[in-house]
């Protein structure tokens, strides 16, 4: 019975490899056939790992004739696309949760896959556990989903929930996230938000069935987020988080982006806290759901890993053509709105010469540029005589709200804008 | 071309599969070949109604050879099981709503579409619009899923909800709901939790992969709930929801109701609101998921019997054994733990004679009988000179809370036990 089972080649024996090898390792459908590690000799924390299976030579994977599913773990384009487009060539379906290589390469991926008649899964690319790439392209097929909102990010909502409970500011909070190992070294890719940046690429390019480019998406990190912005969002009603969204106008223009927040306490994702995820979809017929859970970790994450894999295995002896709903078949490429096309609210913070005519004058600004306001508030005066102010705007152009900032930042009454952060539109 | 098209009988055409049709209407791969209706003169608000699908006889529909799909959506037991089961003898898949249906005689109806070769989808019956029954098949597959507390009726969501915001007393909310639509004239079903009770059924029985026996499901409904207990409990950190939940136990044994719950305020299921609903799984090795929407309504509904439909239609033609992982291949019933035997923390609240003695003797009653107290707390005295005592217990058997409260109940310092609510158990 034993050589009945489907075979499966794993590139990459990280966190996420360990927890798909240590939870799949017994299973009576599918098992290892060979893992390819970068050096063998490493120590590995899984008990009897059977050593005969590794190689440090992932071409032996994607070139062997009895593997059918080959699960790419190792992320980064090079050399995992290639290895990638070889295994495809040979016939191989392919489980990966790469999120910068879908982001970047998908289109390419998805056609060799097409041309080869194999599929390629890749539901722990993004939101990690939580069950989304499946929901969108099975029961979720029948509708026109035009709005996304994200936490896509485990590493930045962990930063900025502490900031929020602790009151402490970003840089002690990074440390302190980056000795638990919440954060890397280099934290760029996570607080600058490129990860979520790739992640919310292909989630739009699913849910709007156009391609999205990755250069084209917006992208502004969490590192000038300040204690006090936390402060005055609380006071507000809001929690500050950093948002992946998507969101495709009448026309079919969409605009996707990443930047930080200003989210209602009202809506679910103010309350996603520390390393979770959260993706709210808004739709038709569907309406608006919100699917949330852990965003990364070696289990978690091994659970989509491992749900790809069953899902060919289900399928592979069934029929020739397997799971039609999960290919790929849109080839349009979504026109894109610039961001200073965008209609958005503002928060702003901003630090003024302590003068009574301050408010009256920062209105009127904004008023001639096409400004309206929600709410300005003079929120304290300093030691040194400064005014903090923070104003909410109505919904206006981005580019209208820049050009406002550079008149309000000359005049004579104002110190600096210190923050300009973006503010949820609640439908 | 239109030809080529999978045909579907549409058996009902109320609120859902009104839904259906408006939206699938215009569908390239699918087209409505018959609808059955109880009258066919009956007012409908669809426009253009192809008034010629209609059919006031079902039968036609079930025995149509070309019908490939049957999308059953009249609910209750009569006459939708015999439906059914004509048209999975006759080769066609299913799709239904009827978490009833499902709840009683699923089992049955399951071994019939395997005899049959045939795949019966339920999506829309569970959760509405919330994706929960492919995801728990599919991409959660590889889990092991052991916890499920969910919200699963609108209802009653709503009433709680209003309860808890506008301080009214639950007959009033019934009334205001019963005159929006939200209630049913006979509320039975929703208040007194059978329509949750179904639900969790069928979902325990797909996450655990045992059967789930409807009659074995412990039930209590919230026309008790007083806004005495939703202020105490909000005091406390929670709020009050209904929660259906299902806990298998490391033995394999089944805890499954349907029943108020104290929910802290940490937990996603506490901001849950008005007719939303929620389901929070936890497993392994995914760890604990949310996913929440709208639990009702012709349009989330629609979404998700549409789902179910696209995913026949999908792979009718590229394969004779369709959905392979939708299928039922569990046949094992499960052994459920009687609600006497389960352990819980409990919300009481007590109205006693205004005695200094008597939180002690509450105290000495509950250790006696081997429960310990979390918290006891005098909220007030009442002009009539009794005090409201409110009591929260650490974990203990139900059957040992029991005994308790009627000891309690004798003494002769209490005039009454309130309220009993469990608690909620964070992990």
């Amino acid at each position: 019975m034993e050589n009945k089972k489907i075979k499966i080649g794993l590139i990459g024996l990280g966190t996420v490899g360990s927890g798909v090898y240590k939870t799949l390792r017994n299973n009576n459908l599918v098992e290892f056939k060979k893992i390819a590690v970068r050096d063998k000799s490493k120590p590995r924390n899984i008990d009897s790992l059977d050593m005969s299976l590794l190689t440090e030579n992932a071409e032996e994977i994607v070139n062997d004739p009895e593997i059918q599913i080959v699960v790419e773990l190792v992320g980064g384009i090079h050399p995992a696309f290639d290895l990638i487009k070889t295994a495809l060539k040979n016939g191989k379906h392919i489980v990966t949760a790469n999120k910068e290589l879908l982001a970047k390469n998908g289109e390419e991926l998805f056609n060799v896959a097409e041309e080869n008649n194999c599929v390629v899964l890749y539901e722990a690319a993004i939101a990690g556990g939580i069950p989304i790439i499946m929901p969108i392209k099975t029961i979720l097929a029948g509708n026109k989903i035009n709005k996304i909102e994200a936490i896509l990010n485990g590493t930045t909502n962990y930063i900025l929930t502490k900031m929020d409970m602790q009151g402490a500011p970003y840089e002690d909070v990074l440390k302190e996230s980056q000795m638990l190992g919440y954060a890397e070294a280099d934290p760029t890719g996570d607080v600058e938000g490129y990860d979520a940046a790739y992640k919310i690429t292909t989630l739009a390019t699913i849910a709007f069935r156009k391609r999205i480019k990755v250069d084209k998406v917006y992208r502004e990190g969490i590192s000038k987020i300040r204690t006090a912005d936390m402060k005055a969002a609380n006071e507000l009603g809001y929690k500050i988080k950093l948002i992946a969204s998507a969101k495709l106008d009448k026309n079919g223009n969409a605009d996707v982006r990443v930047h930080p927040m200003l989210v209602s306490k009202k809506s679910t994702l103010a309350h996603i806290d520390y390393v979770t995820n959260a993706v709210s979809l808004s739709g038709y017929p569907i309406g608006d759901i919100t699917l949330s859970g852990p965003g990364a970790g070696e289990f978690p994450t091994a659970s989509s890993v491992i749900g790809d894999i069953l899902a060919i295995a289900a399928e592979i002896g069934t029929t020739d053509y397997l799971l039609p709903m999960m290919r790929c078949h849109h080839h349009e490429t979504a026109n894109m709105i610039d961001i200073e096309d965008t209609i958005n609210k503002y928060y702003l913070s901003i630090n003024a010469k302590n003068n009574k005519g301050v408010i009256g004058k920062i209105g009127t600004i904004c008023a001639d540029n096409n400004i309206s306001l929600a709410s300005i508030v003079q929120k304290c005066v300093d030691q040194d005589n400064t005014a903090n102010i923070t104003v909410i705007t109505e919904l206006c152009r981005e580019k209208d709200l820049r050009r406002t900032i550079d008149v309000i930042e000359q005049d004579e009454f104002i110190n600096k804008v210190e923050s300009i952060i973006r503010v949820q539109t609640l439908n």
